[in-house]
Formats: C-alpha cells, sequence, structure tokens
C-alpha cells in the first residue's frame, strides 16, 4: 500500500470511471423491445406531453439529482477546472446512491459566469428532479442558487454550504447539551466567511441563534468595513450586533463556541483559553484543522469536531445530502427550504442518545446505516408541512 | 395484456424510470470513502488538471455518451416538448448500455433555438466523450450537429440521419447481391427530405453512389425549384443530375430502388410496376410504410425492407448506434467520419452470409448478438486507418 493519494490514483484507473449508468426494463426479445422503445413508449411520452407533471411518473427524472460544479472550488484544490473537478462530482454520485438510493448524475460546466452557469441548468431542468451544485467558488455560488431557486421548479441544493451547515449544527445540538447550553444564549464567533460559513451562520439563525461574529482573513466583519463583497456586507448587517472590530483573536475572548472553516493554524491555544467557560470547538478547515483536537482539548475546550475522519466528531456532509434529497424526493418537493435543512440537522443530532452522548459523541458515524433514513423522514415530514411535497 | 401501449404504459409506470446510476467503487468503510473520496480523490483531480486528456482515464467519460433531444421530433409524434421526448431518450439509452455497454445519460434541453442548443452542449462537453443527438427536426438538426462537430473535441453522432442510413446502406449491399446490380450503376429515388433522407443519400453517394433522385411533399426536387431550405437547396446541386422534374410517380419509373422515409401510402403498386427489373423497396416510413411489403411483392418487388419487427428486413438503428460507439470509445476516437460508418455498414451487411443472403434476409436481426461486437470492430479499425484514434 502507498499513500492514500497514490492508492486512490491506482484505483481510480481501475475503476475507469466511478459510476455507470444501467438499464431496468428487461431487453431480451422483439416484445421487450417494443415496450421499452419502439412504438409503446409512444404512450409514456404522449402522457407527459398532456402533463409535464407525468414525468415525474414515467422517467427516472422523480429519482434523478444532477451533481453540477464549474470545477472553481473543487475539494483544497480551488480552481482547478470542469473536467478535473469531475473525479469528486463522480464521488459525490457514489455517496448519493450509496447512502441514498439516490441516483445521481455529475456534469460540469464550462464557464464561471453566473447568468451562463444558471441558464445551462435552466435549460437542463426537466431531465433531472433537483439540482446539487458542488464545489463551486463564493460569492458567485451564492448568486447561482438564488437564481435557480427562483427561476426553476425543481429543488436547488448547494452542498457546500447547506450540507455542512446542516451537520455543524446537528453536532453543535448536541454539544450544547453536553456543556448545559442553550442556543438562544451563546455566542458564537464563526472563521471564514465562503460559503460554508456563511450558510452555517444562516442555519444557526433559524435554529435561534442570536449572537454571533463572523470573521474572514482580513478580521471581524462588521458593517461599514472595507473589503466586504455583496454577502459579507449583507451578512454584516445580521451580525456583530454590538459592532466589534479588530481580528478573530479578539472576539474570541469570552465566546462559547468557535465555528472554523478557515484554514489550518489559525487558532491558538491562548485563544481557546480566552473563551468562555466549556468552550465549543468545531475547526474544520482541510485537512489541517485550525486547531489540533488534542491541542483545544489541552486549552480547556470541552467538545471538539473536525472535517477529519480519525478524530471523534466528524463534520462530514454524508451524514446530510444523501437523506436530504432522499426525504425530498420521496414526497416529491419543490424545493429544500430552512425547515428541512432545520429537520435534517435535528434528526442527525437525534442519532446521539442521551446515554451515548458525550464529548467524544456528538455527531454520528458517517457509516452509520440508521443515518439516510431518519434524515429522510425528517425532511420529508417537514415538506409536508411546509406545503411544498407534491406526493 | 392490453394492446403494446398500453402495457408500455404500465410498465413504465413500473420501471419508474429505465435507467439507473450505480457506483463502481466499493464504499463500505472509511478507508474506501477516502479512496473514492476525500481526500485521495485529489490526486485524480490534479492528473486531470495537469492533463486534460487524463479525464479520460480517470473519470467515465471514455464510455459516456449523452444522448440529447430538444423534443421536436421524437418518433412519429413531432414536436411533443423535452420532457415528453425523455421516456424515448431513457429506452435509447437502454438500448446503449445492452448492445454495447456504452453508458448512456438522456438529456432534454429546453430550447429550439440552434445557439442555445449548440452552447449549452458546448458547455457541458467536458461531462462527457461523446454526444448522440436524438429527435431534434429538420433542418434544425443539420446545422446542429455541422456546428459541434467543428467546435467540440468529442465525437457527435445524429442517430436519426446516420444510423438510419448505415442500417439502410447495410440492406442495400446485400440487397444489391441479390439482385445482381452494383451500387456504380443503379439510379434510386429517395422520398422524405428530412434528416435520414439527407443522410442516406449523403452516405450512399460516399459509398458510389451517382445517380439518386430525392423527394419532398412537393415532388422531385432540382436545382431552382422553390420552397427549398438550405439543405435541400445544397442536395439540388449534387442530386438529380439530369434535371428531372413532376412528382415521385414521373420519377419512379425506370429507378431500381426506391427509398422512403415519408408517410405511409405514398408508393402504389403502379409505381414499383414502372420500375427497373427486380425493383428494391426500403419502405421505412413508421408505423405504416409508403407500400406495404406484400403489395410490393405482388407488384414485383424483389427485396422489401421496412422499419417493422413484423416483417423481413428491419431497418432498426439498433444495429448500428451501440456499437459505432463502442467502436468509438474503445480508440477513443476524435470523430465519427465517414469511413467509419461505411464500416459500420458492410460489417452489419458482412453478418449475412453469402448462403444465407435472400430476398428475405439481407439485414440481421435487431437480437443478433455479433452485431455490436462486428460493427465495433469495423468502426475501431476505420478510426485507426484514418488516423482519428486517440488510443
Amino acid at each position: 500500500m502507498g499513500t492514500i493519494y497514490e492508492d486512490s490514483l491506482k484505483a481510480h484507473e481501475e475503476w475507469a470511471g466511478k459510476i455507470e449508468v444501467v438499464c431496468k426494463a428487461p431487453l431480451k426479445d422483439k416484445r421487450d423491445l417494443s415496450l421499452a422503445y419502439s412504438p409503446g413508449v409512444a404512450q409514456p411520452c404522449l402522457e407527459i406531453q398532456k402533463d409535464v407533471e407525468n414525468s415525474y411518473k414515467y422517467t427516472r427524472r422523480h429519482n434523478l439529482v444532477a451533481v453540477i460544479t464549474d470545477g472553481t472550488a473543487v475539494l483544497g484544490l480551488g480552481d482547478i477546472g470542469p473536467e478535473a473537478g469531475m473525479p469528486v462530482m463522480e464521488g459525490k454520485c457514489c455517496l448519493f446512491k450509496t447512502f441514498g438510493d439516490v441516483d445521481a448524475f455529475p456534469l460540469c460546466i464550462k464557464s464561471k459566469d453566473v447568468d451562463t452557469i444558471v441558464n445551462t441548468i435552466k435549460l437542463l431542468e426537466g431531465s433531472f428532479g433537483g439540482v446539487n451544485l458542488e464545489d463551486i467558488a463564493a460569492p458567485r455560488c451564492f448568486e447561482i442558487e438564488e437564481r435557480l431557486k427562483k427561476e426553476t421548479n425543481i429543488p436547488i441544493f448547494h452542498d457546500d454550504q447547506h450540507g455542512t451547515a446542516i451537520v455543524t449544527a446537528a453536532g453543535l445540538i448536541n454539544a450544547l447539551k453536553v456543556v448545559g447550553k442553550k442556543m438562544e444564549d451563546i455566542s458564537i464567533v464563526v472563521n471564514g466567511a465562503g460559503a460554508a460559513a456563511i450558510a452555517i451562520t444562516k442555519l444557526l439563525f433559524s435554529m435561534g441563534l442570536r449572537k454571533v461574529v463572523l470573521c474572514d482573513t482580513k478580521g471581524v466583519i462588521y458593517e461599514g468595513r472595507d473589503n466586504l463583497n455583496a454577502i459579507k456586507a449583507e451578512m454584516a448587517k445580521i451580525t456583530n450586533l454590538e459592532g466589534k472590530r479588530g481580528t478573530l483573536k479578539d472576539v474570541m475572548v469570552g465566546a462559547d463556541v468557535f465555528i472554523g472553516v478557515s484554514a489550518a493554524g489559525t487558532v491558538t491555544k491562548e485563544m481557546v483559553k480566552s473563551m468562555a467557560k466549556d468552550p465549543i470547538i468545531f475547526a474544520q478547515a482541510n485537512p489541517t484543522p485550525e486547531i489540533m483536537p488534542e491541542e483545544a482539548i489541552e486549552a480547556g475546550a470541552a467538545v471538539v469536531g473536525t472535517g477529519r475522519s480519525d478524530y471523534p466528531n466528524q463534520v462530514n456532509n454524508v451524514l446530510a445530502f444523501p437523506g436530504i434529497f432522499r426525504g425530498t424526493f420521496d414526497v416529491g418537493a419543490r424545493e429544500i427550504n430552512d425547515e428541512m435543512k432545520i429537520a435534517a440537522a435535528y434528526a442527525i443530532a437525534g442519532l446521539v442518545s442521551d446515554e451515548e452522548r458525550s464529548a467524544e459523541y456528538v455527531i454520528p458515524a458517517p457509516f452509520d446505516p440508521r443515518v439516510a433514513k431518519e434524515v429522510a423522514a425528517a425532511v420529508a415530514e417537514a415538506a409536508r408541512k411546509t406545503g411544498v411535497a407534491r406526493i
């Protein structure tokens, strides 16, 4: 065995593609052919022509999500181009199928222009039941998602934002129980102001959080600061209500929770020590966290989560997206709204029982076989309650 | 059992989609996840970033064709809309996989504008190894195919044109042997001047045919006639060298071969009787041919082919496209050129041995298990010989 990278390259060469498109209809004789294809196939075609809604009945659309990237923010690798992003997209499709029995197909779009990307997806809308946007750089990703939500009739989900937000929220729900604090009372510092950080902040807001300060590489984000793009300016209005200024280090003092989706080594032991009693740390920079778990614990952290599989409490999106689309498709939901995302977060958190819950176990394991089903059920129920379920 | 249409509708409801996207990589534990997805997947991504050619090695692209329609010329149903065309596209994908082990994925584009369709496909180019255009109305389909051939780096194939042309040519090769005539000597009348008719004419030209007259619903096509669109005007220059005018009936007199891709009942027994000795009829209107085989034979036809599975000599595209893309992908061909199409036609024809060949058997059966392999081998060889093979 070589390194994981060498082994992965070798495995990818052997797989020669990680997905395969297979046929579910028998095609053994003339009659099979006349049912699945000409002339019989004319009938489902005509039924769909009468009512496009029937496309969910007679084609795979009802279970099919497009996994779409422009290749501009792939893993930690950045803008590597549309084709180079495809091994990740195929992997994502594998996870969709394996964990959620959702058919997912990878598409890369050769453009970095918001209008072009939005229009391309709109033109393909009839081929899919939903869209999972993936590894599209901020702030472009926000506008693309916003516009697609308005301009299409199928659910749109940017996993880098909402998947991460949902699993982080799930971890936080349990971590707060471990330390005996409440969402309404705590103050949070979120470092990194990219897609995930913004989505985490917004989701936690809709779950009751009030006190949050966002930081980017230039320090604390406050209204009127220089170097704020549109989304950061928007966030400046609803976060940091005390109008704090300064560095990450400054605002960490007294905070209950640190959530990092930023870069390795941005948090020191001293900064953790300056936080409120029983601080919670979700240090999700990949592959090296903002602070290593052992250091955070030495500095007094009560609960630590990371993006890594070799430490407790891994914030792994695979806990969310397969079940979210499973539930969405199960009830033919027209959108994936906040209530559905919150329901997913509580479903993930709920898989850790009161007895099991501890500082080392606030997030279930990615391979916990209960996860996708529970998430799907909760998401489907929330879709029904909010009136977005079609079936 | 009900009619084939009732049974097909019921079957489509049970299948709930005829395709499925499955995962080829194992995903049973943490290590599997780190190989197929993060962090290992970064390595194939970086290899593709270095050289896009590697996308054929590390993703499914090398075996993946997009089956793309705008829903404007679906079966005989016409312009039924993008979503309504999808049961046919899914069926096509099933045939690709079952007969050629080619992964095929259906996409419908919600536009009838040539520029929009071309640009959409160009933007998605990096996701696929080839494109099969399907059920796009003429004359738009010609321009779309031409432009994509020039403006992309992947093979483009409009099956309604070339698939039909290849199988018709295969049938004609054998039919001419049955009657003892040669391609160079015969005169052909082609009725219908849509996608298939034009492609048949062009392919037969490149196989040695010289004398051909095209007809549309307004009669014989000749240079300078009214009501000629761009492609018909182009065809008028290279066909009908004697400058004939008049109706289909007029030009049938003395012709050796009639090829119809037009409408039911456009050919009478009298017209067949007016043809040269041992006339060959390929009456491919669907579901009802230009003349029914029994009538054509009564009128003296030596060989009759149709599009129907309940008569001998079915011109069925499934004999061509799976093997064509199989061969194309096997050698990583950059295009599907005329030589590859001709090779496919001769390969299909060659499956009918000298001993077997008869008026009732000039085209092999769609379920003949040898077809796709033979076609693939011939196409791959032609690709190599013409220097378009990448591997």
